[in-house]
């Protein structure tokens, strides 16, 4: 890519270094959460929102707890302006809910936002301009002053609106696109709009710098913010607010930094939605916090409701990848990562866990209320013996000797290579049943008996290629015993090497299951299961289909 | 979400602070990129990619300009065998590139790591243990000591192999989970397995330092990596690698930071594929340089080719926000937008621009081979004027008066509200003859003459409501002479505001269109549109049509 030389670095440094925010390592407490999926997240769509699913996505916003939620630049949009009615009309805004609405710095605009607001208890009117370098020579083509006066006069007519409409107002001032903006300017602009409103500790207005677009490396960001915070007049009376965008994929940490930088608000969307990339994912921050033991203050427990409405009122996908809500996040194909977390979750049930370190499994999926079972464990062909073997045993009660498992693996691993598809649960158990359950040909027992006589004696019915023939032999145990006598009869060359069983459910007339393994004369391992209410008949079937699979096995 | 308690922060901060990298805005050189696509990528995909997949994956992987590839942990799984053959025996391997394999310090897998290298002119054997405290814990129940134990006799049994093997073999060593690692024990880890490689200038070792789960915020792994970088021993004669994910949704900032605080090198993969929410994009952090003026080093000019590759070979979908690569990122929905980018383009016509500074575009979209009519300027209820009128300039030549621009818009934002979708361009130039383009009724002209004598006078031949009459008037000009006439003849009330034309294409038969503005009574504006060979034709065609507007026109 030879053009690089077209570009450069937009930004502009603070004129002194403003790095105290790095001797923070991590957020103690939620910031102000600001959620502009109704404005920046919708204008973004491609087909945006009509009225009934602005007023349901207001209502989810709500009920994941956001207390601050921008609706609209009702002065702009025929269907913001319903939007705004239908909620102040119809009631719909809770008491501790506080709307927001956004107007540019032009006076007729300013003066449709208030008389859209006709009603409201209270808003806060969030008014900008574009204050960036580029914007001033390119699209206003107006020096600074000039620029500096479109905030001013805006700052006070809102002021002027406030006092003569009926409701609770708040301010937010924004100088818009702050990342292409000289921070010494930006501040000059900023303390400008704050010497016309006056905020005091009851009366406080809120300042936001967004990222509009991204042209720098997040510590820049974090250190513009850090020069902002310690200059900005009546400090003290302002909430810092930040607005990030996500050009260079980097808006969760223009927001994490900025927070530690001074900032007490953050205004972004769910699942990142927003202008180009989008804005930051709120989603994610929130959880970061959870994920380090802090109060998020939303409440993602029901995720994937909250991601199948987002998806319906939007007409847009959350990624497969998104933290903590895609559909792949907490998916373990590979076999050491499954092996690690199986063990992790046992280390976890074994002991007196003070916090979650369960590997490769940030959080518990439970607490979004995804599963572990489907979530978390899935196969593939680049997955083991451990995956296979726990969902083996997780959805079918089935606990395979460990060699047996393994073969399991490498089963399921060379089916789902062959098919070239991921296998579900079903799939599994139903290639367990085929590889290893009541295989009957060349052998079947119909019938077994045994007599107590230096050890067992056991005289067994067998069909052969269809020819039934009795066996019989002794042994120490009953298995050892129709063992020996199929060796007898049939001249059959193996070891038997492996005996487990289990009981399947949880009653008297339950049924077992029997695990069977033995080795041929090259020491290969062959496997068997028998299931029956007759634990003799479920490990004689489970013996008698390990051979079944010796015989019939081709290199 | 009241669990919160349940969690802490998990990882370890250095002994000493190392936060040296805040000194450095930017990252000035392209890292060494490794893409990690067909290892981690592929294992992380619901279904892992064929044996001819990975080919053609590889190859894309070449073309884009990687010059080292991890291809797979071939003593893992008979399909990642079979493509480590493929390559080295269909010699599709260029001479500037170097393949890696992966493998875990245990003897058995990396002799049969060997084994399937064999034949390969070049390679670096890429060996790992996890050294984290919770799997050491909970994992491997081993101390710190005999894990460290286990990193030590992998890199020897390395050195070994790599001795009695024909072939030029470099190795890599991660202490996986290295971000839930105390970083002391880490460099010790790190420090005993370079002791046993002694590195040398020309025979370099590569240390890589995996966020195998994001545990912190960026700016603490990247004061990780400083204190690793500044107490590694032979670190001159070590390339210091990095693999991050992204769990915490700041891969990027991760990878970014980790290069300010020392590393040479990046392991990612292309649009971020990988375990759980993925490894590092790197098509993310090649472009952030491109956008400050540094090469990157990679060739993502096709972006809109590799993308479709990338979607067909994983089964993966780009998400419409990923940067620089997703289908909306450079779409402009919103009206003030679109009209900061038109003014922002024009401005770079008409002046000597050093660098690429346009409004709200990171970077030129053409630089790879994104479309600005297609991609940037699209058409919602959202969008305004400036869109509109763009896209009629753009794409159909029509270069519309000012206000009658602004109409436009309103009308394109009307019908755009009502259907609830997006307007394509043909629907938006559809739109706009519907609209404006010889409109007949109520009146249709259907001849006019003219006489020179004390300005213009016409003879104007209208139809109305199927009548047919003449009118006479005279005028300062032949489009001012037929108003009158219709004036004069049928008692309208208007003024003409507005008359611009110009040629619609460039040959001397061309056509002409005539655009014509006038105002009702109560000052209202109406616009019609003439298209015709002959200019007179079209600009009372034009009259004509704003004339039945107005007289059509309902409240």
């Amino acid at each position: 890519m030879k053009d690089f030389k077209k570009y450069t670095r937009q930004y502009f440094m603070p004129p002194v270094e403003c790095m105290d925010w790095t001797k923070k390592e991590y957020i103690d407490k939620a910031p102000i959460w600001c959620s502009v999926d109704l404005r920046d997240g919708n204008q973004a769509l491609i087909v945006p929102m009509n009225l009934q699913q602005k007023i349901d996505f207001f209502k989810l916003l709500v009920k994941i707890g956001f207390k601050e939620i921008e609706v609209g630049f009702p002065a702009a949009s025929e269907t913001e302006y319903h939007f705004l009615r239908a909620l102040i009309e119809q009631d719909l805004i809770p008491d501790d809910v506080t709307i927001q609405v956004l107007t540019q710095a032009r006076e007729h605009i300013i003066k449709k936002t208030f008389e859209a607001l006709e009603g409201a208890k209270k808003a806060v009117v969030h008014v900008y301009n574009s204050t960036s370098l580029s914007q001033r020579e390119q699209v206003f083509k107006k020096s600074k002053e000039e620029i500096l006066k479109i905030a001013v006069d805006g700052a006070a007519l809102l002021k002027k609106l406030a006092d003569e409409t009926e409701g609770n107002f708040s301010f937010e001032y924004s100088p818009e696109s702050f990342t292409g903006t000289e921070p010494e300017y930006a501040l000059e602009v900023v303390n400008a709009v704050l010497d016309v409103w006056q905020p005091t500790s009851d009366n406080k207005v809120i300042i936001n710098l967004p990222s509009t677009v991204q042209h720098s490396m997040p510590h820049v960001y974090a250190s513009q913010i850090e020069y902002m915070s310690k200059n900005m007049k009546y400090r003290e009376n302002v909430v810092l607010s930040l607005h990030p965008h996500n050009d260079r994929g980097s808006g969760v940490s223009d927001a994490e930094m900025g927070i530690l930088a001074g900032a007490d608000r953050i205004e972004g969307t769910l699942f990142g939605n927003g202008e180009r990339t989008g804005n930051v994912d709120i989603v994610t921050l929130a959880m970061n916090m959870y994920a380090q033991g802090v109060d998020p203050e939303l409440d993602f427990t029901n995720m994937l409701e909250i991601c199948e409405q987002y998806e319906k009122y939007t007409g847009m996908k959350i990624d497969m990848r998104s933290p903590y809500s895609g559909a792949l996040v907490f998916a373990a194909f590979s076999g050491s990562h499954q092996d690690a977390i199986a063990k992790g979750m046992k280390y976890r049930e074994t002991h007196d866990c003070e916090h979650w370190t369960v590997p490769y499994l940030p959080i518990d999926p439970a607490d979004i209320g995804r599963h572990y079972e489907a979530d978390v464990i899935r196969i593939n062909s680049q997955s083991g013996k451990g995956g296979v073997g726990y969902i083996l045993e997780q959805y079918y009660g089935l606990n395979l000797p460990a060699k047996m498992r393994e073969a399991m693996g490498y089963a399921a691993k060379a089916a789902s290579d062959e098919k070239e598809k991921e296998l579900l649960p079903d799939e599994i158990f139903e290639l367990f049943k085929v590889k290893y359950e009541d295989i009957t040909t060349p052998f079947n027992i119909t019938e077994a008996h045994f007599k107590q006589h230096n050890g067992i004696i056991a005289e067994v019915m067998v069909e052969h290629d269809g020819e039934k023939k009795t066996a019989v032999a002794s042994g120490n145990g009953r298995l050892d015993a129709i063992s020996n006598a199929l060796k007898k009869q049939f001249r059959l060359e193996y070891r038997l090497e492996t005996y487990q069983e289990h009981a399947l459910e949880q009653s008297s007339s339950s049924r077992a299951i029997a695990y069977v393994g033995i080795r041929d004369e090259q020491d290969k391992r062959f496997w068997g299961a028998g299931v029956d209410q007759d634990i003799i008949k479920a490990s004689y079937n489970a013996l008698v289909t390990a051979i079944n699979n010796m015989l019939n096995h081709v290199e």
